[in-house]
């Protein structure tokens, strides 16, 4: 059995919560937060806390929190000598005091308040400066049937930034599609077929095999009408840019 | 029993054969192509030929190619008042020569020479300008499973430009991350239930609910070191500009 204590109250710290409170093989003896009152509502399930002297032991302590108050929320921990790992896939390691043994375990996945998150296939970074606690953080994720990948720093960072790509930009066009389809009166649900297909399509092929396309063909007549239909010139910055960015990686 | 001649080899021509020869309430009557190699080693399923003046009669004639031989394949077709389509998201309906009955087939899917393409939920836009000829092609949308939509000119023209956004711009997204955690030797499958989630995630909430990131939060620290951590300028200037883009759409 893990014992875990939570620190923060965010997405990611509600979601650890729900998956360790699930998990047979991992008990959260405790949860902090600054303010009491957003995590006073699990107060049956957990012992709750806002008071950092009073913290439990453990065999790890989450700092699901801020990048920005990751450091000093190390250094006001009394303790040391013990677990403490953060969940930031940008912020490096040594960000956490040194008189804890410190650690990483960033859950590579999109964390929204409304909806759930199942951990299962889900991958999260490891990192640890002591062969011991890599191996807690492993047996960690797999409590919660998600993939462990022990990565060092400059390669999380690297993972932090493609899922920038992946996620936040994709979904952001996403959203003009959104915006393109409800101009014409017509239901962006037509396009979630699609959308779905692009994602899954990389499962067996690579983007570069999967790309198809005005852009790729180099089919100037389309990308030149494409442009005189979109009504924003943000849009058509967005469209310019990403075709001849398709354009340099097929060779036109 | 709706009978079908094909016209074209491309993508989209072999996978609505595929789709139209395991269908019940299809049968392709003909499949013509210009250069008869191409379709000839399906002669044993169905009839081949290379021979305009020889096509059989059908209920729909399907012009399944590039969108520029529309217009003079559809003159070149020695009948008139049979039903004549193209499967063009951007084409105009009165690219079809006028003396037939003129319409539009549009499957909104990705199509690749060597991936399967289930038809099933995939939407198909419609278009024709007789009533009669519109039933008969939402009955052959659902013949293969698919669903039909009608739209007019100027919707289908969205969705195909949408569509770019959704799938070929988000598959170069796909391809810059890939990029990225390759240089830091990292594996790119690890992204991929990221990428799966990313698209999942708007079935049950909107583009705009769904986004997440330093963009939406306008983090600027995170921001600038991913700047710094992108190598090559054009992926400086996506970067830059889906922020920006993010920011614009969440009010920073």
């Amino acid at each position: 059995m893990i014992k875990v204590v939570i620190l923060g109250a965010g997405n990611v710290a509600t979601h650890l919560f729900k998956a360790f409170f699930a998990s047979e093989e991992v008990t959260v003896v405790q949860w902090y937060n600054r303010h009491l009152k957003t995590i006073d509502l699990h107060k049956n399930k957990v012992a709750v806390t806002d008071d950092l002297s009073a913290l439990k032991e453990a065999d790890v302590y989450i700092l699901a929190v801020s990048d920005d108050a990751i450091e000093t929320l190390s250094e006001q921990l009394t303790f040391s000598n013990r677990l403490v790992v953060h969940t930031s896939g940008s912020t490096s390691l040594y960000a956490i005091e040194k008189k804890h043994n410190r650690g990483v375990f960033y859950p590579l996945q999109t964390f929204s308040k409304d909806t759930t998150v199942d951990f299962s296939a889900i991958p999260i970074c490891v990192e640890a400066l002591k062969k011991d606690d890599l191996k807690v953080l492993k047996k960690l994720a797999k409590a919660i049937g998600a993939h462990p990948h022990k990565v060092n720093t400059d390669q999380r960072q690297a993972l932090h930034l493609a899922a920038v790509f992946v996620n936040n930009f994709s979904n952001q066009l996403y959203r003009i599609a959104h915006e393109i389809t409800e101009s014409q009166g017509v239901e962006f649900d037509i396009l979630k077929p699609l959308i779905k297909e692009t994602a899954a399509k990389i499962e067996t092929i690579s983007p570069y095999m999967a790309q198809t396309g005005p852009a790729k063909r180099n089919d100037k007549k389309t990308i030149k009408r494409h442009l005189k239909q979109l009504e924003k010139e943000e849009h058509q910055a967005i469209y310019t840019l990403l075709t001849q960015s398709i354009k340099n990686t097929h060779g036109h």
